[in-house]
């Protein structure tokens, strides 16, 4: 069986080669030992002991068509419209209980695309990547690795094309083609729980066009290989994290916010086992916009999902402890945050039952691009807004908060406890609590992030445009008033 | 075969016998001649031409497993998932042909609650009126006969109960029960196009209680019924039909607005056989509740993405004429109407792969009732966005167009012709008519149809308050937070 | 005294030549014989009534420094701050009791832009316009007459310039410079009201430059010019009131809707001491940015408010008509109407406390450029969503409301009579009328004519980004961070 | 002269007695020592500097008519519209320097109610308040004092009454009236920054009802006194500022988040010619209208629009080092924001010019309630959607930004260096550090504050209600339908 245990998770992320992981201006020695890289482990693990539970088996688990084994979910990619539905719901399951990313899924929708795309491109184009490419998921799927997804790049002046930059490597770019690999020299940014697992797998971030080969690369590679060096974000939630005596202070304890890090590639070699475009710029495009299709409807209508459920649960368990549940304002605003909640996890059920074998033939199903893209584009204002509402359900305290330390601190202790209890019958560390996992969400890093998830909104606005079927529309209006081809 | 011709409807509805049906102060007299009421008749015909049509045949017909042959899906009470999304991919279908009601969604919509509570009741009371149904719905589907439904009422003080009205027939009371039927007395409001039909099927307004066993009704009645009298609803738009010197003068030239009216139950018999609840306050409730959610995936998720079609291709059009095609903000605004439809399609498409069989054992097939009400509660706002939306691209002309007489009249006409143009290529009466076209969408009675539509947006969160879990996002918060239950 | 007398402007109206009105295929005779025509000159005349009412007089007149007479409001050029704000509540006092256009404003808020363009141009220029509309605008005062103002061209194709279209008409242009005058062709379209008063102002549609001096024009003509023909809008609102029997049938009796023509002139001559600009092509953008600026307050900030006022107004006696004072759902519609008038309120009385004198010098003042714009862009979406709100709380009966007629007629009184009196005190008949006002105005020409008052939105955005200081906010920024000049 | 030197203020601060601040479970020694409350003793130093600096002299300073000398204008009561401008003006002024809280503005508004209540009761009970409160406005006039307010308490069960409560401190409450002063027990919640400065003055939380006499209170105390004890907000922020190496890692520098503390009053004597409300439970609800009158402009109206320009000129500034400036979105969302920001600007302005003089003879002025009003309720969500469209320009990095540490650690400068330049001639630090502002508004704690500063939105919506005036609304409606009283 391919679903590994949570001990062999442990022992395998501590078998990994020396990494050169940066935060704050100091290298981290064991990411374990670190309690903001330790998180990214955390929800890593988390999804193994998930699998192993009997309550997650069924969510998390599935068998293998190309191993015959079971397997873990997220090393799985769809072949069937029931795929999909059980990727939502699965996306759904561990975000409400991470509260944070999952950091496998950048990495198992990166899987999709280039198993699409890999086929398409040996049949167009004579290349040999699907196979190779195969291989490389069943030793995924074998040894239950987690993968992370890289796309996104520094960039030049938006004005230029890369060509014109003064600086070549904004993008990440071939610097050598070798015998038994290539050599590759760039950056990736804003990923996702990149140094928490096993392997990085790398799309392009952008269509490219003739001229730009060096710039058409996906490979993967695993996550302590040399030359690459992770920087770590670094902002209050990781000052909080680093200087906090005890985790239950912490908004999210166990699994904390969505970690990023920035990722040199300072010449990188890749072996061509692991290399899955090289140079065909025609297919660039494709490697993202596929990327995109499965990405959308995870970002836009599974893990934001979960994650409302933390806020919306955390709002009515505030007002209760408050003695307001006949508040008729706060049961409007809860009505309201469900109707967007429910709003987007309808978008991403619709694009998961209207999903499509990608291309024909390949055995890949990917979710419906059209309503993929409408989860996101509701989701993004959707998750801001019911922050917002949230923020204005608990009052001021989730910004005027003290610790719970003041509560343990004799000195303190008496007053906190009293004055912030509500009169309720709740513990007042109880309330304290609650309060801080909403903190966490309307004061901290999740409104900006819903927004660039799966790309910007301007993407998906660009996806639309190509979508609607404006002659359809025009067509219905002409045959509404008898009119002639206008 | 159970699917009628055209001619087959026509003759149907002229055999009925003598109906008294009023508008604007006058009785009139064949329906068909009437420039207002033909209306109704058209779009029912419509009905019937596109199920004989070969484009409309898939979509409009199916096969009735009660009758054994080719049914009008429009007499057809779902019993799987397929045929929910089958219905609400014709509801889209027809609504963008018609580009106003299609009046026999009502009545289809009140078998559904009917086939299920009538099935539920015999089962739990020992009635039985659920052959009885079942022997009229196979009346229905064998002479493909238009059946209106009829729910809403006058009502009284809101602030009183029913009893406490001076006037009890604000809602529609039993007068007496007879051996071979009941008289009925009090009102329909609010009636879409019921005298355009054969059969008119009426529910409860609202759940009953105990005491109130004389309101607790459900039966259908020829639309000639004696005793049954039909005042229309009159307006602006009413009277711009009735004076036009040709259709084409008009925003919708043969189906024109929704027409609705009041239907005056005035000591109405109804024969047993044709009585589907009579005194059963505890089911006066669910049948209103299956109706709505039925009807909710209708009107929020299907109708209204037709009619935004309409609305959207009319906006591009005017974009075309007026050599707008690459004014960012104009394509920016498309793309919201895009979005906004889009949103309630996938919440449609949601609550029908997500419906279920209600009550299990029954055979019905209802849409999933969270994704129904979400999908109404998204429509109600985005189709007066849409509305906007289109006024303002089509610029001030909307609302200020003069009529197309004026193209005709010798002493407008060139003035007219040049200085309407926008000096494009299309012919200035085809800039015209599809400015008329929005201006019967944007000026018109749609917007306020559509808060109302299978009822207010109250109705909607009111039962949105009661699907939504919160038990599981409190859980789910004290999971995360390590608390005890709080 | 300047103010006239109700009879002085009948008999004033009645003294004009013949004019070419066209609606509907047919030349209008007498217009104050035409239901609909008759409005515009009702609007009119209830201007002259109210100046001379007690109430009326303190709001709607003022004494003229240039006559030294009292005059009415409506003739006067603001002068002060003080003058703005009155001329801002006359806006929302007259405007609450009409219910639609008040047809002088336009051609005041005209004179605004021509008293300082005239003034600057004769200063930088040497030309001699000033004295010239000095003399024009005293006429106006001392005769009291009502002014229509003409801007909005149909133009061609928009991604040409004027130099390009086909047909050059497609902005008015000038045809011939004369000893005595100068003679125009081409048209202006969505002009309210202007065949109902004594004169017609026309400036230019859009700024001019070199090469385009034929388009820079700007003059007044009497309304009953030769060669000035009115081609006036219709829809179904001049339909249901050429066809009503009795005024009370209808939503706005007196006033109606907003009444548009479009104005052609076909080669009309315009003496030359009436000719404001002629070939100045660096003053035309002036001309309209000006007009512009003290239109938006006009616009955005004060009759939309007194619009509004009806519909919150008649929304508040429909819930009270139903006994449904206490829901909480309704009075938070309610509070949001209120909210988003006086969000648009204050923006106008922003604008009229921080107006200025344009050009400094001039004497001439007009509101604050920014909050005129801000108020537009606020109001027009806060009118459709007050729409929309006063749509829900009045139930679908808005769209659904039989004619006045159906309570009159013998055979359908006593029906309509007990289903339409919601159990109320209320009589029946006014309910039906306040729903009938509702109706005129949530699926009236209201919501589409709010977008275009003073220019779409992509104008007032415009402005704004011309107008927006981003230099002082990206200061404010580098100053916090010690940045240098970044 | 009575306006005080940057030297007089910190020698004033540091001149107070023993003070027991707590923070995350530890005494505080000297403020201006401790990383997090140094930056309240900044922002109020700032204040001092400002006013004595030739750009703020003219906005914070003005005269006083009670002492005859230049004061502070945080410690001027306004006597006239002008005042209410000059306040509104040097609101803003004040937040876009700081970018956070200026903690004497609720002091001062508090003054503004005690001013115009204390003057009320003395002539319609007979007290003898007012002179006292003279006494001490002088008092804090003369010496420059910074003071607090604090109205929010904790409160106990919202269904109950207070005198229901078990706990009958979780309002401020009188423990013993003695013949020099009284003793108060209780608390006060989110009180910004009070212990930064000299005076903390006390207002109740809301009305009273006979029967509460011991929660009628209102007095001030100094910072310092016995039994007042600061319990101060602990956050991510609060953790980042005090492990940072250097300021400039930080969003906000000098003056950094709003501070808050819960006070803590165990039972504090305040002697006489401290206390201006001492049982008077009628007047109780005026202090806080009168309190929230003023507040709502200041908070509405004022200080967000600074805190906007700094978020505005971070978006512009990051759109430029990006090379976008002609990204027609990025444009569109700055022109959004603009909107927002001179929305809420406007409602602040016209709730200074419709200021009035509260009770009329008092002396005292007043912004109008009704914009103040609605100026916080368009804020709150004006300034989410702010924050929202900054996040989004600003791309992932507001959320996945390395530390500065790690451009200056040498293992990581150059990566850092090269691959955040976005190819931009802007130093790579200066992206950082303008990214590193976006991420202190977006991902900070302002969003959840702007909801709660000057009460939640449910307290304005309340206070409209009694505003708006339906009756004359519905008198228009009636007039323009010719019906009697409805």
């Amino acid at each position: 069986m391919a679903v590994f245990t949570p001990q062999q998770f442990k022992d395998s992320t501590k078998a990994r080669g020396p990494m050169k992981v940066y935060m704050n201006g100091q290298r981290i020695g064991d990411l374990w030992d670190h309690p903001v890289t330790r998180t990214v482990l955390e929800a890593n693990l988390a999804s193994y002991e998930w699998a192993n539970s009997p309550e997650g088996e069924p969510v998390l688990t599935t068998t293998s068509p190309l191993i015959g084994e079971k397997i873990h979910r997220y090393t799985h990619v769809c072949r069937s419209i029931e795929d999909l539905e059980a990727k939502a719901l699965a996306g759904t399951w561990v975000a409400e209980r991470l509260g944070t990313c999952i950091y496998r899924c950048v990495g198992l929708d990166a899987c999709h695309s280039l198993a699409a795309t890999t086929w398409e491109m040996d049949r167009k184009e004579g290349t040999a990547y699907h196979p190779r490419f195969i291989e490389y998921l069943k030793y995924l799927q074998k040894n239950d690795l987690s993968a992370a997804g890289a796309l996104t790049e520094p960039r030049g002046d938006r004005k230029q094309r890369s060509s014109d930059w003064k600086d070549p490597f904004l993008s990440l770019k071939l610097v050598e083609k070798k015998a038994d690999g290539i050599v590759v020299r760039g950056s990736k940014i804003n990923i996702s729980g990149a140094y928490g697992g096993h392997e990085v797998i790398v799309l392009p971030q952008s269509a490219k066009r003739a001229g730009e080969e060096d710039y058409a690369l996906a490979f993967a590679v695993p996550a302590d290989t040399e030359g690459l060096i992770y920087i770590c974000q670094y902002n209050p939630l990781s000052a909080e994290r680093e200087q906090c005596q005890s985790l239950d202070e912490l908004g999210n304890p166990r699994f904390g916010q969505r970690e990023t890090s920035m990722l040199v590639f300072d010449n990188v070699f890749v072996p061509w086992d692991r290399v899955f475009l090289c140079g065909e710029v025609d297919y660039a495009g494709k490697m993202v916009a596929r990327f995109a299709q499965t990405h959308r409807m995870t970002c836009g209508g599974t893990c934001k999902v979960g994650f409302m459920n933390q806020i919306i649960g955390a709002a009515k368990l505030i007002q209760e402890m408050k003695g307001m549940e006949n508040a008729p304002h706060i049961n409007d605003q809860l009505i309201e945050m469900v109707t967007l909640r429910e709003t987007v996890r309808a978008c991403g059920l619709a694009a998961a039952f209207k999903g499509q074998e990608i291309p024909p033939g390949s055995g890949v199903y990917m979710p419906n691009d059209m309503y993929g893209n409408i989860a996101k584009l509701n989701v993004a204002p959707a998750f801001w807004r019911v922050m917002a509402l949230a923020g204005d359900i608990a009052g001021g305290l989730p910004v005027t908060l003290p610790s719970i330390q003041d509560l343990r601190n004799p000195e303190t202790a008496d007053y906190v406890q009293e004055f912030l209890s509500f009169g309720s019958e709740a513990p007042t560390e109880a309330i304290m609590k609650v309060t801080k996992l909403i903190q966490n969400w309307t004061a901290g890093l999740h409104g900006v992030g819903t927004w660039h998830g799966a790309g910007p909104m301007a993407a998906q606005k660009i996806m639309l445009s190509r979508m609607a079927d404006f002659e359809h529309d025009k067509e219905i209006v002409r045959r509404t008033l008898n009119l002639d081809q206008t």
